[in-house]
Order: C-alpha cells, then sequence, then structure tokens
C-alpha cells in the first residue's frame, strides 16, 4: 500500500505474512512433533549498518542459541526511508512499527522483523506507518496479485518488480518457494553467514516464502550458501548498502517431516532455493540503475574460489570495463588489467580471455581478432556479454554478473538522494 | 615530436635526456669521488605489466644489486600504444627502440628506459619510432619551452599538459627538481618498491630530472616514499593501468657532496621530491577523464595508516559519492557507508562525518544539517570538496583524492578504446 512515504506517492509499504498452522503430527520421520515454522536470514557485511539489520542480527543470534526455535510470524517493509545512521532512535523507530504489526497480527513484536530501503539519515515516519499497518494487515492476499503488489511497494529506482518461484519435491510433498526482491542502485551484495564478522557491502532486499517444515538451523545454512552463490555474485556499482537483506520464512504448511541439515533431502531444497535467488539476483543486476546490457565474468584456472571471485569482482566492477560494455567495445586490455589489479598474483604469459566464446588473448599474447570481427561484434550487441578469463594459477572457477555504466546512471546518482 | 603513432597526427613521442657532467672532485663531504649520475624508479603493482615495465624492474633490480651504480642516461615515452599484453615481442620491440636512442646518443642501450601509454594489445610501431629516434635526439632542448613539448608529447585524454618544478637548498648549493606527468584514464596508482611484489595497480606516467648528486639508494628510497605520500593517494577511476611509471634521473650537476640517504640533508631533498609529486597527482586528478570537480576525503581516528586509507578509498572510488558530488549532492549517507565498505570494522556510533566544516552526522546520529544549507551547498559546489570522516578506532590519519563521475566520463570510455 501508499502510506506516504515516498514523495511520489506510489506503494511504499509492505507486510510479508508467514501463517502458522497448528502443530502437524508427523510419523516415522524421527521428528514426531516439533516446531514446524522457522526462518533464517542474512545481512549486509557493511561496518554501517541500519537499524533494520541490527535489530534483524539481534533475532538470528536469538535464533540461533534457541537451536531450532527461530521463526517469524511477519516482515514489515517500508521504501522511502532506510531508517540507517540513524543511532538508537532508529531502533525504537522500528520497534514501534514492530509492536504495530504484532497488534494487528496478534503475535508478539519478537516475531516480526522489520526492512527498510531508501534514503539514508532520516528518521522514519513512524506514525505514517503506524496508522497504516492495522488497514494493510487487513487488506493481506494470497496469489500473484498480492505478490506482485509487495514486489511494487518495496522498489526504489527499480524500473520492474522482481519475483521468482520454484516447487520441489521433499518425502513425496510438493514444497513451493516463492519469493520478491529490489535493486538497481548500492548493490554488490556480500552477505554475512551467521558466525561472520561484520565486512564489506548493497540495498538489495529480498524475502522469501515456503511452505516447507524446515529447521531454523536447515532453513539458515540454505539460505547462506544459496546467497553466497547468487546475490554475493552480482555488482551494479561496487557500493554495497548499509541495508542488504535476505529473510526467509518457512510456514510448515506441507504434512511433510521436518526437514533438517543432516537429512539426504537438505540437497534438493538447498538446490531449489539457490535456483531462486540466482533467479532473483540476474532480475537485479540486468535492471541495475542505467543498465542496457549485463555481463557475466568467469574466472577459470585460479587457485581458489575465493581469489577466482576477487578477480571476477575486480573486472565487473571496473568503470573502464563497464564503460567498454555500454559502447560495445571489445577492449580486451581492461578486462585483462582489471583482473590484474584483484590483489591476486597471476602470470600474464599463461592468462587467455575469451568473449562469446572468441578467443582475443591466448598465453599473454593477442590472438589478432579484430574489434571489428562479426562474432565479436555480436558478441558485444546481446543483452549478456560472456567473458572467460583463464589463468594459470590452478583448477578453481568463479563467476561474477555486472552491468554496463551510462550516462543514465550518472543522471539518476547525480539527483537522488539516496 | 609528431612520430605518427597517434591516430590525430599530435606529438606522441618523447625523449627525456640526463646530461652526464664530468665527474667533479667534492672535498671534505666524506665521499671525494664517485658516481655523480643515479635514477629510480617505481611501477604499477598490476599482475599485468606492459613490456617497459618488465624491462624497468629488470633494470632496477640490477641497479639495486650493483648498490650505487644505478643510473640512467634517457627515458624515451611514447604516447598512441601502451606496449602492454605483447609478450616477448613487446620486450623485443622495446629493446630495438632503446637501441636507437644508445645509438643517437651514444651510450649503452642498457642506460635506457622505454615507457609507453596508449593502446593495450597492438605491438609497437617500432620502425617509425627507431626512424625518429635520430630527429628526436636532434631537437633535445632545455627550459620551459622543450618541458611542456616533452609533457604534450605523452598525453593521451589529458586536456592540459602537466608539470611542476622545486628548488632546494642542499649543502649551501641550490639543487632543481623538474617533471612533467599524465593521467586522465584508468588512475589509481599503486606504486611498488624495490621489494614489493607486484599488486594492485592506473596509466599515470611521471618523469623527474634534478641536477643534485644522489646516489641511487638515496634516490629511490625518496620517490617510494614520495610516491606513497602523493601519487598513491589519488584515484581517477579505480582502475590501475598495466604500465604506471614514475621515474627520475639525477645528474649530479650540481658541485655538491653525493647526497645519501643516511645523511640529515636526504630529509630536504625528500620533502622537496614529495611537494612535487603531490603538485603532480593533483594536476593529474584534477584532469580525470570528464571530472568537473575533486573531493579530498581524510579518514582520521583510524587503527594504522594503512586503514585510514582503505576506507578513505573506499570513499573516492564509490561510484555513488562520485555521481552525488557531481550533483553537488551533500549525500552524506553515501560517503559513511562507502567507508563502511572498506573491510575495516568501525562503530558508525562513534563515527562523525563533516564536509566543507560542517558536520553533517555527529557520533552516529545526523546533525540535521538541511542539505539546502547555504555552508554546505558552497562546500559541495567549488573546485575541491573537503570530507572528513572522523572514526574512534585510533589514532591514524589518511587522505585520498578523487574526482566526480560524469556523463562525459561514460562518453569518453565507451567510445575511446584504451
Amino acid at each position: 500500500m501508499a502510506a506516504g512515504l515516498k514523495p511520489s506517492g506510489k506503494s511504499d509499504l509492505a507486510l510479508i505474512v508467514c501463517d502458522a498452522p497448528d502443530p502437524v503430527m508427523v510419523k516415522g520421520a524421527g521428528h514426531p512433533i516439533e516446531a514446524r515454522r522457522s526462518a533464517a536470514a542474512v545481512f549486509t557485511r557493511n561496518a554501517v549498518v541500519g537499524a533494520p539489520v541490527e535489530i534483524g542480527r539481534r533475532w538470528r543470534a536469538g535464533a540461533a542459541r534457541g537451536g531450532d526455535a527461530g521463526a517469524l510470524r511477519a516482515v514489515l517493509v517500508n521504501a522511502g526511508t532506510a531508517n540507517a545512521a540513524t543511532g538508537e532512535q532508529g531502533v525504537r523507530d522500528a520497534e514501534a512499527c514492530m509492536r504495530a504489526v504484532a497488534g494487528a497480527l496478534g503475535c508478539r513484536a519478537e516475531e516480526v522483523l522489520p526492512s527498510s530501503t531508501g534514503v539514508i539519515g532520516p528518521r522514519l515516519p513512524v506514525e505514517k506507518i503506524v496508522e497504516a499497518v492495522p488497514r494493510l494487515a487487513a487488506q493481506l492476499g494470497r496469489g500473484e496479485e498480492a505478490d506482485s503488489a509487495a514486489a511494487r511497494s518495496i522498489m526504489t529506482t527499480d524500473l520492474v518488480p522482481k519475483s521468482a518461484h520454484r516447487e520441489v519435491e521433499l518425502f513425496g510433498h510438493k514444497v513451493h518457494i516463492g519469493a520478491i526482491a529490489k535493486g538497481s542502485g548500492m548493490i554488490a551484495p556480500r552477505l554475512d553467514s551467521a558466525g561472520a564478522p561484520p565486512l564489506p557491502q548493497a540495498t538489495m532486499l529480498a524475502f522469501i516464502t515456503t511452505d516447507a517444515a524446515i529447521s531454523h538451523r536447515a532453513l539458515q545454512r540454505a539460505l547462506e550458501s544459496s546467497s553466497r552463490e547468487s546475490f554475493d555474485r552480482i555488482s551494479v556499482d561496487a557500493h554495497p548498502s548499509c541495508s542488504d537483506t535476505v529473510i526467509a520464512m518457512a510456514s510448515g504448511a506441507v504434512a511433510m517431516p521436518v526437514l533438517h541439515e543432516d537429512m539426504p533431502e537438505h540437497h534438493g531444497f538447498r538446490a531449489a532455493l539457490q535456483s531462486l535467488c540466482e533467479e532473483l539476483a540476474e532480475q537485479i543486476v540486468h535492471d541495475g540503475e542505467g543498465a542496457s546490457r549485463t555481463f557475466r565474468v568467469t574466472v577459470r584456472g585460479a587457485r581458489s574460489v575465493e581469489e577466482a571471485e576477487r578477480m571476477a569482482r575486480a573486472v565487473v566492477d571496473s568503470p573502464l570495463v563497464k564503460c567498454a560494455v555500454h559502447g560495445k567495445d571489445p577492449n580486451w586490455g581492461r578486462i585483462v588489467t582489471a583482473a590484474g589489479n584483484a590483489g591476486v598474483w597471476f602470470d600474464a604469459s599463461a592468462a587467455s580471455l575469451s568473449i562469446g566464446g572468441v578467443e582475443v588473448f591466448h598465453r599473454g599474447v593477442p590472438t589478432g581478432v579484430d574489434k571489428a570481427d562479426q562474432r565479436l561484434r555480436g558478441a558485444m550487441s546481446g543483452d549478456r556479454v560472456e567473458m572467460v578469463l583463464t589463468v594459470g594459477n590452478g583448477e578453481a572457477s568463479a563467476w561474477m554478473i555486472g552491468c554496463d555504466l551510462s550516462a543514465e546512471y550518472v543522471r539518476i546518482n547525480a539527483e537522488y538522494t539516496t
């Protein structure tokens, strides 16, 4: 709904609720009666975080201490104001909103998480939100229309709403996973894991719901590994936000045994979740601010996945490479030297590079393919440019997806106060 | 001179010669007769380097092994072609040019260093250069006019030629230091030191001459420490080139004792050199591709200079901060979150930020200064925006200077093949 948080008057407040079914008796699974609902979350590794991330981390720490007890009833998401760099007042403001949601849904405030995106610095318009929440709770819906309305209300500079869905069969039951997300600017998520210290990362928000019955720990682990291979692999502008958040809520509505990390079925769930996260991540980078095309950089032959990722990240984040992609210019020298700036040593004379399957640099020397070559021109002109850099350091590989840098990006960000 | 290397037909080849005076007898300095000429160099830390950097590093390693014997007679600089990613052929091409210079000057090829900037990949047009060198050597000049002609011939996308001069008194003698430089794009130099492994970083070239008598080691140390506090502190686009090079040549023409590292006078020389390097660095970032203004980010209260520099670098390299500077938008949330992405932890609630002396964020909360505030608007509109971020980690501080990101930068780099 529109609660008056965006100056444009567009939709700006969403409530995502995880319905709690009655406890289900499951026989023969070794877990006859247990908590059916659970939730998990990963957040930005920025050293500066918004109040919602502070509250989310606190919730997660409690969930981890409580073993498999971590569950959420709802997430309240607003666009327009990030509630970041607002100090203790920001936490109190968010808590007031959580209490309003708890009141409307008849649950505890601790079962609600806030999430905010928008301008950094201003206080959350608490009164507007608290006043809007009962109306928002009264108009909760299901299905595509509700999904789409929620996805729209969390948009900032996004041009299109983002959502994805998956189905996976577990224990003979069909399980559904659905999600909405937003991205656009300040996008270079590097999400944390439950035990990791805060470090580098963009405002990207994603909210995932599933009817699976899964333990907190199993959901948390699946979310962490899926995020690493999806959200962490995109970058619009190398500037991670203070608000990046992915929250997953599982209702346990499917009458399946509660899924634990050590069960073989966990792999199936994780694969479906990762596939969904990959689709969302691609939607986000495709809709990056000012972007007209995306490019994937795959680094092969690295000593470790981490080194491969650092090299790929240095390429997707290079303004010079991004401008070359914008201009459809197969300017491969920029690609090779960008990788050379990742802080990872490699022998240029053992390095090769191909663009769209056309090798332009082979073991340290140009192959002589002309930049006017038809195949090369074609590869640079598509919606997705594929670059593969092979070095001779080892066997590991990793990819990153970035987008071009356009005059439109500059226009958006020279005029917009984040 | 114009040797036909730039498609524009503009001046593209420069020869910088260090005249060798006859050995001078100096009394009472503890160093009565010794080598009067010396040279020093620092290069990019990119893992991928051009042939001229390979040759330069080899020269430097030899100079270090030979104690204080490192000297150069000349540097031949061309623009238009970087002679990078050209494999062994690139080294052979550069060596052919060095031999041509040696022949024209009557010195050994090992006393000549090459330096190249321009497009990565293509071979050096050796025949054109070899043919041009005798004419170039015949028209060697002195003074401002020659300086300016040389500074122009090494330009790529630079709009203005860059040079600086200093005088310093040592042992009662007036010593001169002069330099030319070029920059513009692929500028984020992080120069190496004689013993350091190759690591991150832009094409920036600077050539320094002095009539001081100084040992190789003393000149090398002075150049390394000066570079760290000047060239390493600027970034146009976060993309270090494979060709960044600073070469200093000392003729020993002044009848002073040869300056060694352990002499108190070394401080005076180093201070003059650093001041000169700072001026050149500022000229380079000011003329950054598409730049309309520069901004300095000073981080105070860090645990170490290195951590302060990483935080300041994360701010000057953030496309979002750069766009805000372009739009004269005091969007301080971007500044704080950019610093939060440097991989250095700090407590946001102990952090403060001022822009042009106006505090906008104090110990974790906004001060409430309106973005329309006159002083803030004024600070954002000048040629140089000053930002000071104070954190509570320690006592160390460092600064970095960056420039705004404009649609013009995108135009230049979407169309130009580096």
